[in-house]
């Protein structure tokens, strides 16, 4: 690779705290997994490892995905939206994205007038993490 | 529909302006999109009508997708994450999302080292809006 990073990083916009979103999709299902924030370094090291790195805003630092919880995301593709201001990362995501345990993190949607939970946890939350926290 | 407003209103923790960003999905396809943000109005509307209507944070007002360049999004469901501050949008995306003509707006990838354009507009900007700009 040719330092992508001073090409992607020139072309992201981020806001004012220094962080873009990102949203993470399953290559090959179109499954869209989850959203989280990454700043200019979780980029870099993103595209350096093909590991998906982002930055936790209510840890203040890099969140490497599956650090903990063994749920790793490997990278297949960055995307950078018209505007410069959100990513899109297809993903090939090892077990769970969500921290409950369920593949992904949009498990609760309107139907018939109420917000109902339409996917289970396939792990418990105990599995993944023991006493730990994030992803 | 009986009022789902409240419940998916309580569900969703807004951001220090009041926003919250949703994710546009094809809803047969899989296809990412765009990403918009929304606030409390835009949600309600978007459930009243079934039509998509985020927030423009560069008009600071209400957007109603479509509305001048006819790309409306019909919602065929919306979807809660796991920490309430992402939403996603199942669509059917008439036309074309993103306001340069393409399909989305995630045209530009990394690829072997640099960022590429992957996809070209289908309708020029100038069809779409004319002198106007948002979608």
């Amino acid at each position: 690779m040719n330092q992508p990073d001073n090409d992607v990083l020139a072309a992201v916009r981020f806001d004012a705290n220094g962080l873009v979103p990102a949203i993470a999709q399953q290559h090959d299902t179109g499954e869209v997994l989850m959203l989280a924030w990454m700043n200019r370094d979780a980029i870099a090291e993103t595209l350096a490892t093909n590991r998906v790195c982002y930055f936790s805003r209510s840890r203040g630092g890099l969140w490497r995905k599956g650090e903990t919880s063994g749920q790793v995301q490997h990278l297949k593709e960055l995307r950078v939206d018209c505007d410069g201001d959100t990513l899109l990362l297809l993903v090939d995501q090892q077990g769970v994205a969500c921290h409950t345990g369920r593949r992904n993190c949009f498990f609760r949607a309107v139907r018939d007038g109420a917000l109902v939970e339409i996917a289970a946890p396939l792990v418990s939350p105990e599995q993944l993490y023991g006493e730990h926290k994030h992803g």
